[in-house]
Parts: structure tokens; sequence; C-alpha cells
């Protein structure tokens, strides 16, 4: 990340005062909702897609700057009601903006947020970039319900996982890699394999996510651990445990989901269970083959520091702690 | 109201169709939230000014239905995020949907509708519509979040009132009538001209919504009398009231807001300070105002069915009981 950080430094400082520039509203209270989070440390991945994926696809001037920012704002949006959705209290190590000001303002300020980045989109009139990014918005919230349906169902399948995973996290970095292509000006193989790179970075990135969330220290990743088990969210570690558990070990995991509140012991079983069944090294497994997979499209583009940036990227995405 | 639907019988079918039809997704429990809150017997307002905006301005196919959806989706989407922030238990009579389904399905399938609403505007690529559209669900949500700001706040002035009820209900009604005139292409005073008439239309149906609130029967209102006050919101006959309030009443009104539950009696203690200084009339006043001025604008067009029809819509929004 260093590295990337040192080869679009000036870019990256252009997105921070983007972001501040383009969050023009007449409700002050906005910005200081949209400031906290989004000032919070996040890791700006979906912004460094679109910057790295126009400077790999010839974007010589910032063009791309706003969208990268827009792309970050409606990946706020997300946290902002799925923070409402899944009751958190922190993120990266803060409160939540619902902890702070309650639900009704992250409602309100993501929809305005969303909303803000058609407005900012539709203004600059690029029509592919429009259609790219209004239909990932719809597949996002697709993605979202997806997941709320399958909470605590111990029946859900790897496949209703991977569907989950792909509309709510994967399509997303998808569009900002296209959308990245698209300002470059790339052809449509060039933007199709950029797409497909963002697709499977995304799924590589989500996958590490569900395994950090059940191996990861509580103050690296700035929530507790195992809080997706708490909240209900079956994610693959578990899945691919349960296909070889006993009826016993089962019975345990489902009587655990359905109390109101699962203990810290029933947490412990659980984990214990996943690992003895292989459940994280599968998805870890997993994570690494989507990250390849990602890579292998990067061979649609001559070498380039640029190039050399998205693969680490996606060497990274496999590897990171937070 | 029985003279528009003889008079545009065949664009109110079709646009029942369109709604179902344009609902499409990978997910089916969305179309049941939506079709619960879309079928529910709203008046489809919104969708009725962009059909006969579109026909006075010479729309002669059917081009504006699918528009006339998308809009009455926009506003299904607020309804759906607003019973969430209000914490609203009924709506037309009927359980909410959060009621029904819990917070999160509201705030998502909201997200939903938001999204499909451009992802079919964008496939359309009607640029000066998606300009008009986008710019005012960023409104909506400004609008939303300043009432959430004013909520509880006796010393809420008129002109803190009128900038909220613009920006959360008049300016959807105004993007209404002037998207009509943009698919029957009229030139820009016409256009003007319907994008006045819909801004103080939108102005007198609220401020219609905010006399209601305090006189209807629960039963034609489908939800209780005296709703806002209880939620804390400061409407104008309050606001009017407060102007000539005695310092008694000033702090029975405060006293009231600031409790946890506003009891029955408070309630009516209130609303009797309301009618005797004059508050209900005053709200009335605007609200016919506001109408008079939207009829003014509909000079711009020559006569015709459809613009009688928008006069007779004018008339009946600061008399209807529902």
């Amino acid at each position: 990340m260093e590295n990337i950080a040192k080869l679009i430094g000036d870019d990256l400082q252009r997105l921070e005062e983007s972001i501040d520039k383009l969050l023009t509203t007449r409700v002050s209270f906005i910005r200081e909702v949209v400031h906290h989070i989004i000032k919070s440390g996040g890791k700006r991945i979906r912004p460094i897609l679109v910057i790295l994926s126009a400077k790999m696809s010839g974007c010589a001037d910032y063009r791309h700057i706003p969208y990268a920012a827009i792309v970050e704002f409606i990946h706020t949006a997300t946290l902002l009601h799925d923070d409402v959705v899944d009751n958190a209290k922190t993120r990266r190590g803060s409160p939540t903006a619902n902890t702070l000001w309650g639900n009704e303002p992250s409602v309100l300020v993501g929809d305005f947020l969303f909303s803000k980045s058609f407005d900012l989109m539709v203004s600059d009139q690029n029509s592919a970039v429009l259609a790219v990014m209004s239909r990932v918005t719809t597949a996002l919230a697709e993605g979202e319900i997806m997941e709320l349906l399958k909470t605590s169902d111990v029946e859900t399948t790897e496949d209703d996982y991977y569907e989950i995973i792909a509309n709510k996290t994967a399509v997303l970095l998808s569009a900002a890699c296209e959308v990245g292509a698209i300002l470059g000006g790339v052809d449509q193989d060039k933007r199709k394999a950029l797409n497909r790179f963002g697709y499977h970075f995304g799924m590589a990135f989500q996958l590490t996510d569900d395994v950090l969330d059940y191996v990861s220290k509580g103050t690296t990743l700035g929530k507790d651990a195992g809080s997706d088990l708490k909240e209900g969210k079956i994610t693959l570690p578990l899945i691919h445990a349960l296909k070889s558990a006993t009826p016993e070990e089962r019975t345990v995991v489902t009587d655990s989901i359905n109390k109101p509140r699962m203990t810290q012991k029933d947490y412990r079983k659980i984990l214990n269970m996943i690992k003895r069944r292989g459940g994280i090294e599968y998805t870890v497994q997993a994570s690494k083959n989507h990250a390849e997979q990602a890579m292998s499209f990067l061979n649609a583009f001559p070498p380039s520091p640029y190039r050399d940036a998205m693969t680490g990227l996606a060497q990274y995405v496999t590897k990171r702690e937070t």
C-alpha cells in the first residue's frame, strides 16, 4: 500500500480535496455526519481502483478524481445504511454514526449521498459511466437484501453466499475498475478485463473480510471478532465447516444462532468447530483463487507501474490483516 | 378526482401495469415489500401530475408512463425511509413495512427503489429528465434532514418550515410536472411554468397535509390525528399559534413536547390553543394562496381538458379530507 501511496500520491491528495469540495449541501449537519465516517481511516480501496484503472487505461488528466470520490460516497452511503441494518456500534474503532446520532440521520444522510452521487454523475453527462453505476447501486441493494433474508439461516449454501457477496461487494469494486477503463477510453476487451479484475478482486476482498471477522484481533479490525456470526451472518468459513459437521456440532450452531444473544462461550465453540473442519483455510484458499483470477485479467494491459500496483493490490488483499 | 380518472383512465391503467412491469428484481421479497406499500391505496398524485403535464404539453404517445411510475417509485422509497425515521406504525390505515418486516428491509428496499429508478432513467437516456430528477432526490434528502434537525424545536420559524416543506415535498411534485413538460417537448417558458405550478401545488398539498394532521378523523387519514406533534414535528398551525401565545401557553407546548410520550390530554390542550390562536385558518389560507399561485401558472397553456384537470387538482388539494 505504501508503494501505491507513492505512485499516485498526487491523485490521492486530489481525491481528498475532491471529497470535501463535492460535498456541497445547504445542511451543514450532513457534512458533519459524512465527514465523521468518510474521514475515519477507510482504506480508499474503491477510489484507488478507479485511479489505477484510469491511469492504466491511459487517462492523462484528472477527470477520474471526481468519480473516485463519487464511488467512495456510494460506498459510504452503504456503510451508513449497513450500520443501521446491523445495529453496529463501532466501525474502524470509532462509534458508528447511528451510535452518535441515531438511526434517522444515518438513513437520511445515506440517502443524501446516493442522490448527490447521481446528481454529480448526471451533471458530468458520461452516459456509459452512469449506466455502470446505476446498475451497480441496484445490485448493491439486492445483495444487502439477499443477505438479510439469509440471516441466521444455517441452510445457506455456498452458492447463496457467493451470490450475496458478488452483489453486496464485488459489483462495486468491479464498477470502480470499469469506470476507470471508460474514462481512460480503452476498447471493449480491456474494459471487460478491468470489470472482471474488479469483480474477482472484490470477491477475494470480501472472502478475506469474512475470514478476518473470525481470526483477527478486535483492536486490529476496529470491531469485535465474531461480529458477523453474532449478527447471524452465515459466511463461508461456517458454511464450509457445516458441510462435514456432525449432527451434534450442527445443533450447537443452530441453538447458538437462535439465541437472542450469542454467548462468548457459544462463539468459541463454533469458532473451534470451524477451525477443526477447515473452514478458515478453505475460505483463505477461495480468496487466493479469486485474487489469482483477478490478476490474470491484467494481462490484457501492457506492463506499467500502474499494472504492477494493481497486481500488488490483488496480492495484498488476501494477506491484509485489517 | 373522478373526472381525472375518466380523462386519463387509459394512462392510469397503463401506469399500474408499468409499476408491475418495471419492478424487476432477482429478489422476490423486494416485490412483496414494494407491492405492500405501493398498492395500498395511494392517491397517485405525483404520477397524475406527470401524466397531465405531459398531455397538456402535447405528449401524444405513452412515453411518460414509465416516468410516472418512476416518480411513484421515488416517492415510495421516501415513504419507506420516512416510516423508519418516524417509527410510524400505520400508513393509509395499514401496518407500515417497518411494522411488518422491521426497519432493515424498509431501509434496503427503499435503497433498491431509488437505485432502480435511476437505473431505469439512465437506460432511457433523457438527460434533461435525469438532471431534474437527480437534483430533486438530493433536495428530498436535505429536506428530510432539515426536518429531523428541527424536531421538537419550538423556536422553528415560518421560514424554517417553508424551507423544509419546499425540499421534502414541493420539489418532487414540481419535478413531476417538469418531467411531463420535458417529455411533451414544450419551450422553456412553459417548462418553467409547469415547474412553478408543481412547486406551489406541492406547497399547498403539504400545508393541507399539516392541517389535516390536526383536524381530520383518524379513520379518514389512515393514521392517528396529531401524529406530527407527537413525533415532535412543528408545523405551521403551531408555529403560527406560538407567535401570539402567552408565556403560559408556550410553556405547556414546550413541556408537552419534551415529554418522552405526549399524553392525549397535552395534545388536546395544544390543539385548543392552536385553534384559539387561529393556527388552523392561517395554514388553510396559506394553502389556498399557494393553490391560487399554482393555478396562475397554467395560463401559460391554452385551454384544454388537461389544463382544466390540473386546475381541478389545485382546487381539490386545499379541500381534500384524506
